[in-house]
């Protein structure tokens, strides 16, 4: 086997981006377990029927077929067909939770709040920038008929307080309602609301012009009709009176007015409200936010990172009434979906962050002679037992090497076993620091414990001008997502 | 869509379920990495060329095609194909860890140790009790050019000390060297080695007359060749200088005699002679593992779960010296991978254990009328703030229903919001004490916290005849997996 290369589109991290990864999962699944959303993990597959009922994702779908099929000359036959009820892997999170809350609402307690922390795939061609295969984080709500308006309140909420505990700087929450956009669509007397809003969808990236184009190809409106949609899609900002006055002000200059764009600003305006009292300034009204699914019937969210805008969204969702329905009960629910990798990706790629250190080892037991490693795996042991993590030293090399081992991993402390009688002794190896110790007692600060998120401070002007200043260097000479 | 059914081999939880695999996974990790071990994720796919190279799961795997390619034309007339770049879903960890270490090999530190906990996908026909997507636990140790022996104690120690911190009873690590029956083998003049190991594998399934029939017929063994691999099969036992000299009489006795197998019955008691000192009982030889892959070179490892071991091994592995290789260098290591799922699946189906609550809530804050929703909401925030995992209910209904709500998810505490100047006041449901509370100070006992797995009782002779006994309802009325 020669050296493999990467596969374009399935990321992987070295062990000090997987440590980065998973403080990010830890710190979502913590505020998300805080608020009461329990937890659910779905298989990976879904029979094709279900993957391809809705959206536009579902084309990009992964559909398996079991190798011995290419082998079994029965079998061999159906390998060009599709079928229905043969497996592919789910492309999100959302269509999987929908049929376990139908396959299983006897068994749920409504409103069931639940997260969702998996891989979900995309069958895409090979390109630059895109995922092929990504980790997503997944909050939902569902109701068991009804679902009232004020969990489209709650969740963000929820979102903009778990995003904020991640070292990812600010974010901004962005939301619109469908009520508002389909109320003023069909006020204006437009029809094709699913294809209107695929075209305002791609605004942020074809212009407004070619939306204009768009919307009167695709969505039956003439040129008066595109413009009315684009000045709606301009108008944006946080403060829930303002918007709602432009909007009407906008309505009555084209004569768009309809109960259901009442309604729908009065939810924005609760929501905006609600959101300036709790969180203020993060929460803002944008209403160009479309989202391609045709499922959703309320409120919709996205959400940017200040600074990295280009990014695009990094965690969106919305209100949806009818995704989850039996002949007799519909379920409806909110939900909110983080794009980690996307998130893991730019914050490893651009060294804004790295893991303190890339092992859990906070303690290496030097070992003096092959003869007495028995005394240094008691103190690791003993260490470990207090909830340390230690390991001990691969070889009874000369002590300066086995600090340089330690040191190539970012290990902080290496332990030095005292001979027959003598004390034990601990040395920060970043300091220099060496104090006697008893593997009983001693305690590492807590911030040494365990690896944590290292915010990377970018090099400022003045590091390049005044060289007397002593940077911390740790922080530089390290490329992450190259643990080191 | 009407209610859908369950995929056969894909199991999923309810989230009492879940809640149980979580902690099961949570103290895996815990213990792995207080040794030091990193974390590591791989992909779900690799080329197929790598997923067929070893091993007998090979021929289950999951081929992947792109939907697209069902209506392009061009691709259609390649449906038919197989090609060794096109992508498969890993059956095991192993296979895409050795694939990362030769990957990353240049930004690793040897010995490298990482744990791994993912899903894996066997492509096999739908039937009872197989899975065909299951969560492995995997850690390994692995070498640049050379391992030590003393890694084939190390790693089985951690193993032990991981599954005993899991309430799943007691479990015994069976071990066996492949050195000791290459050794014994050689000796007696066989030389298709992998197929006699292939063959005593089997020796569990289908009986010692079968495998001496198989010996013959598939490992060019004769009747009295066959029979003394079977008799070597028959030996086990903790005490390594017993077994050794049971081994040698053997030998002796079929003029089997080998440096492999001296070398390896040294290694055994070696192991032996470690693990009765750190923790005894735990680890004992067995003489009769084989395990099936050819890539094994010196310890291999069976794990059985005490009074379940109809269910097979739990956790397997073993030394391995040329998985990991390129062109100049070789990774040799050491691994052991637990079965996630099959584990989860005795638990939650036999009613062994469920979570103490299907949901994180701790506490539930009622709503007095929906205009003091906001004060409730407060509560919730403030306990929330001190790592209180709270929810506030979701109608401002009598205090009964609320109540009840809370008693539905086994929720143990609902908190009455003061009206105006009082109290605030919190009720354990379970025991019915009521005291007034600050939600500034107050903590629930730290059992209750979060949901914690616990051991459900059997009900015993005694509580069908005594029925004065007042036995925790609770842990009887509720099927488990089946959340509540």
């Amino acid at each position: 086997m020669s050296r493999p290369a990467p596969l374009s589109g399935f990321p992987e991290w070295l062990p000090g981006g997987r440590i980065v990864e998973q403080r990010l999962l830890d710190s979502l699944r913590r505020t998300f377990e805080l608020h009461g959303f329990a937890p659910v993990e779905t298989r990976a597959v879904e029979p094709l029927a279900d993957l391809l009922r809705k959206g536009e994702t579902s084309k990009e779908v992964y559909v398996l077929r079991r190798l011995q099929e290419y082998s079994d000359p029965a079998a061999q036959e159906k390998l060009a067909e599709l079928d229905d009820k043969m497996l592919g892997l789910h492309f999100d999170l959302t269509v999987p939770f929908a049929r376990y809350v139908l396959e299983n609402a006897g068994h749920l307690e409504f409103p069931f709040k639940r997260y969702q922390i998996q891989k979900v795939w995309r069958g895409e061609r090979p390109q630059a920038g895109r995922f092929r295969e990504f980790t997503q984080a997944d909050v939902d709500i569902v109701g068991d008929g009804s679902l009232p308006f004020r969990y489209e309140v709650e969740l963000p909420l929820v979102m903009a307080e778990a995003l904020s505990a991640l070292p990812i700087g600010r974010v901004r929450l962005l939301v619109n309602n469908r009520k508002v956009s389909e109320g003023f669509y069909r006020g204006l007397g437009l029809e094709r609301i699913e294809d209107v809003l695929r075209g305002i969808d791609k605004l942020d990236k074809i212009g407004p012009a070619a939306t204009l184009d768009l919307l009167v190809e695709t969505a039956g409106a003439t040129p008066l009709q595109a413009r009315a949609c684009l000045e709606l899609a301009q108008l944006h900002g946080a403060d829930g009176d303002a918007l709602a006055a432009e909007v009407w002000q906008l309505a009555g200059k084209h004569g768009s007015s309809s109960n259901l764009l009442e309604e729908g600003l009065e939810e924005l305006k609760a929501l905006l409200a609600a959101a300036a009292a709790a969180q203020p300034g993060v929460i803002e009204a944008d209403l160009k936010i479309a989202r391609g699914l045709d499922y959703y019937t309320g409120t919709v969210y996205e959400t940017v990172l200040a600074g990295h805008e280009a990014l695009g969204s990094i965690c969106s969702g919305g209100r949806y009434d009818s995704l989850a329905a039996d002949g007799s009960r519909t379920y409806p629910g909110v939900g909110l979906s983080i794009g980690v990798t996307r998130l893991v990706s730019l914050l490893l790629g651009d060294n804004l962050v790295r893991a303190t250190r890339p092992t859990p080892t906070a303690v290496l037991v030097a070992v003096a002679d092959e003869a007495s490693r028995g005394r240094s795996a008691d103190v690791a042991r003993a260490l470990r037992r207090r909830g340390i993590p230690a390991d001990v030293a691969p070889t009874a090399a000369k002590f300066g090497k086995q600090i340089k081992f330690a040191d190539r991993r970012r290990i902080p402390y290496v332990w030095f076993p005292g001979a027959e009688g003598a004390e034990d002794e601990v040395k920060d190896i970043r300091s220099g620091d060496q104090v006697t110790a008893d593997a009983a007692t001693w305690h590492p600060p807590f911030d040494d414990l365990w690896p944590r998120i290292e915010t990377i401070e970018p090099p400022t002007l003045a590091d390049s001008i005044d060289t007397t200043i002593d940077a911390p260097k740790a922080a530089f000479d390290v490329t992450f997502g190259d643990a080191d």
